[in-house]
């Protein structure tokens, strides 16, 4: 019940600061005979890494990832893997103003109050670069699913950036765009905003779906190991996000059991479904469907406009913080949030293998 | 680990089916010496129980709850808890239609699919039969906080119910009416809308808020002990929860950084907000604001309208479900999301008491 | 990480004290589809029941278990097995002076100071009924491995009570006698120094020998999943135990490296062993061999020799426990040993078969 | 329910194998604000590390270790501790032989079949180098638990070697000779007896003691968090050790309850025992005496006389193992000991306060 860990059989524990020599992950119950190298976590790390574009934070970060432990010969040993990412660039002296001012949106001021401790530095524990290591994690994890489960395809996506949403899910342009939207024209519109954005020092929110198709059914298990609850605290768990759906989502609330049922048929692979408002899971288990997150990532307080606050003596004050943040940090939570889905599946596929080895039930 | 607890140091595992002798929840962890009888936690059960009024299922069970263990002579001894409610009406003759088809909507498939067992009398293990045990915990939880957080509020109510929004948080209002809904307006017409739809044989959605004022600030812990990830996954826990949100929530995705941040002040009894979009959690961690989550409840699959669906031999049928239903769960969840909030809090306040002891960084 | 919880995959939490309505056991992660009944369950119960010779506490417990969860129609469902044991004799009168004595060698003064409750009829949650609720789980266990590894054998037998050893392994006459000692002239040995001591009202300790043949190799995994430290750890939670071995033991402290370790051949059927110093383990996964554990139970204290002790306001005073005990506790932890080693086993085999699904080294 | 992870609320998980290039430990749950620095951890394992005498293995591994994580401006920030320790000397050439062959009494024959991988330069993860990132993390759990009990003080030392054992208990002796053992003469008598067993190629087991004096009573809970049960479990986690005992250990089978029974009296701060039978712990919770527990260390298998084994491929082959190895693995198992006992207490500790807060019940 580590506080820095999760998963139940495939457990990844994160560890590491913003502004310390290195921070990492160690993964856990990983099975063996896995092909796995750095050059493959890289590639995940990349799409995640600060300073791709003009859009995200200008901190120059390698994120070169080591493998120190639990890969023999290009193979995991089913033995902890410890990866590794040295912080390069720690331009501490951008960061000044924060060690006696609290940040608003920050985690300064409870971080302090709990531990006491105020790495005056930056963000320390609490900063978004802890999910690089959530990242290089579902590397591993995807790689694995990549032998287990070899239809399953990991996607998520932006599908709002402020009040921009898109409709459309136009999954080839997810790779043509720096926001990583599904919607060409989007892309458009969305890089003109943030742009304003950008030079105004301002930031915004935006919300993110994650998509796993292929998924077999039967993952998941009753309350506590429910997809649906692990999927929930996976996404919460990332820096900045304040909610999280599955399927139909908040918009549930609205919906009477007409329209909300999906109904079922019988397909040449089995249950076939008319809709997917369930996103996947019913009553916690995988129905084979699409497995369907969306997550809001609230903006980054890290903006030019002066906000009120107070100093470690309680004195008023205002705080403009400069340092080298990202207008949309939703951006970069993209490949966070496929990651942390493809560590919730993985430990449910073994979850499921160990307690039931195979789904049991037959239909037709 | 086990797929049917949550919480960490304060630690509940469920257990009994929808049509079992009974049901109930192992409590361990709960500390010593908290004053608790059968009593108190049957004031919360009974918030819950069916048949209250025309608005939720005319299933007429007792629900009461005896205590098995762990409470000697009216107090708590530190060890394990056993709360016990046994299933009285369990008129398994309504339910027939199920054995062979499964219900849209509900987790009759994925459950045959996974377990190749089927209880044809009703949902079994993933009924909403199962929220009984986690409100007489929460009444535990509730007991202990008592004497550990005597300002501490728990309050929660429907925000929503189909398209039916209340923005009044009138909270004297909760108790008047069926739905918990703080707006006496709003309950009038939401009665003549549900009125409508119960006898339509119809079901529809809601949105319940729950908030937790007088909580400490300093509760939670980073990555997988943040107090929002673990909000996150136990309402995402609870029978048909689509979606969970924090404070501003999905809407923090339309936010601009100037918006979204809520400013800090001194106030004569330490650090206020200007707002509080965060909904009291910052990395993690509580500020000391009220904590703020809302949850969507999916309306019920069960309907006179006949859906199409298919048999256990995958041939295509269609279902009525004639069965004791709700035509609006979300009002019963309503205690179910107090009492989640309340072992949440619990363990945190354990958990935070256990690393560090108390608060170790003073402003001002 | 409840307290009362053990295993990882099958997990086990343990309820109830022994002078409370009831005791039980909450059993998750079975797999489903496993056959089982109250009357399986209650063969292992029967085996520890007090009462049933004149050896063991004259406590009269029907010991009935009942199954109030988890199974439908005579089969596991893969959900919580909610197993429950109704106390029956509990006359409390005998243990009047207990309340405000504290018995030397018992956790009545440990409980005390920790939990500041004191359950003067007993032992609370601190007395060796509490195993009855482990007999039960193991018998659920058992049940699960008879499908999973047919081969599996556990056999549990007293080796060793007081200064009277055993090195007969006479498996046949482990039932023929009321010590489960496999060594028929030592039964009737110790059944004479075992009356002379009961007459006295004196008790002594025991060493148990558990043994599981059959077991396939590769159950385990390093450092805290090592087959041997689950074991250690099971045997050591039993109550009044103070030693457990695997193997040579304690023995291994004398040994040479010739002499310890166990040379291998090529059998028939895989890999062999010359001699089992190992007891079936190396580097906390199983070799195929035979499971070989020990643990030694130190006599009760409840005895009729007047010992110094002191009041719960510290004053010193004698203190001869009447009530009604066993001579050897130890005779009665066989079968819960034997449900300890079931436990372990089946939840290292659900483990096995989650990270690794199966064996992948061949040797020959 | 990591498999590499130990620890309850002080939670540490070890990685990294014996010729990888770092293995290390990622120490979760530790107080804030506990001062740490790399030569304090630096002073345990240097106690560890091999080469210190011709006693033990001459593998020269500096054995430094590096905080990466978790300690800022020389305290920890109760967020996790990443401790690395660079593997220098893994002159994999020596060990050439064990490629095709599995060393009897090893893990290597176990490791192949379960996991399908063979470091064929060693032992890998279930190597002893493994207890180096135990005795790093010890050093923490030391820090911690100097300010949160100062008087604690925890002692190991050796008690056997092979059929030598000592009576004595001089603990000033300890740090005078490269045996641990508190004991002048013995140190003499031991020496001579394992130049014999070195300079011929053998090796022997040993039995070491940890004492953990000054720890207050109360620590500790029922069946799975029995402070004997995790010590039992920590204790058998170490490389090589076949048997654990708590107080009287496994003599206690050959006591009567009068001898076993330790008598309590009143002492000026608070109850006094006249003996210490149990080990300092009844009940799974500490009684304030010493804690004291022994382990069994076997042999090293690798030795300089033939032993038979098999090849990968099945057939009868013979192996002497040449590489750098102990004679006695039990001497450097001193320190992995405490640091064990070191972890365990912290993690009671905390656990206690989390749950409890202070000890409850008074006497006197």
């Amino acid at each position: 019940m580590s506080f820095n860990s999760f998963g139940h059989l495939f457990r990844v524990t994160t560890w590491g600061e913003s502004h310390g020599p290195a921070l990492g992950a160690t993964v856990d119950g990983c099975p063996p005979g896995v092909k796995i190298d750095e050059a493959m976590l890289q590639h995940w790390l990349d799409k995640r890494k600060p300073g791709q574009s003009k859009y995200t934070t200008q901190r120059r970060e390698a994120d070169e990832v080591k493998i120190l432990s639990g890969v023999f010969e290009g193979e995991t040993t089913g033995t902890p893997i410890q990866l590794m990412i040295e912080n390069t660039d720690q331009r501490s002296k951008d960061y000044g103003d924060i060690a006696e001012k609290f940040r608003p949106g920050h985690a300064d001021i409870t971080y302090w109050q709990k531990y006491g401790i105020r790495d005056y530095r930056g963000g320390g524990r609490s900063s978004a670069r802890e999910t690089a290591a959530r990242v290089a994690a579902g590397g591993v994890a995807r790689a694995a699913l990549a032998s287990l489960i070899p239809d399953l395809k990991i996607t998520g996506y932006m599908v709002q950036m402020g009040e921009h949403k898109t409709a459309k899910r136009d999954l080839d342009q997810i790779e043509q765009n720096p926001f990583w939207v599904p919607d060409a024209a989007a892309a458009e519109t969305w890089a003109t905003y943030l742009d304003g954005l950008r030079k105004s020092g301002s930031s915004v929110g935006a919300m993110i779906e994650v998509v796993a198709s292929g998924a077999p059914a039967g993952l998941g298990a009753p309350v506590y190991a429910k997809l649906d609850t692990d999927l929930a605290a996976a996404m919460m768990s990332i820096n900045a996000v304040k909610g999280v759906e599955i399927g139909a989502g908040m918009e549930a609330a609205m919906l009477t059991g007409e329209a909300n049922a999906d109904e079922i048929s019988m397909g040449e692979n089995g249950p076939e479904f008319s809709s997917n408002h369930a996103g996947g899971i019913l009553g916690g288990i995988s129905t084979g469907q699409d497995l369907v997150v969306r997550f809001a990532v609230k903006p980054t307080s890290s903006i030019l406009t002066p906000r009120k606050t107070i100093t470690k003596s309680g004195e008023a004050t205002e705080i403009i913080t400069k340092g080298r943040h990202d207008p949309c940090v939703g951006i970069r939570a993209v490949p966070v949030g496929e990651a942390m889905m493809a560590c919730v599946l993985l430990d449910h596929v073994l979850l499921h293998r160990g307690q039931i080895g195979e789904n049991r039930g037959e239909i037709g």
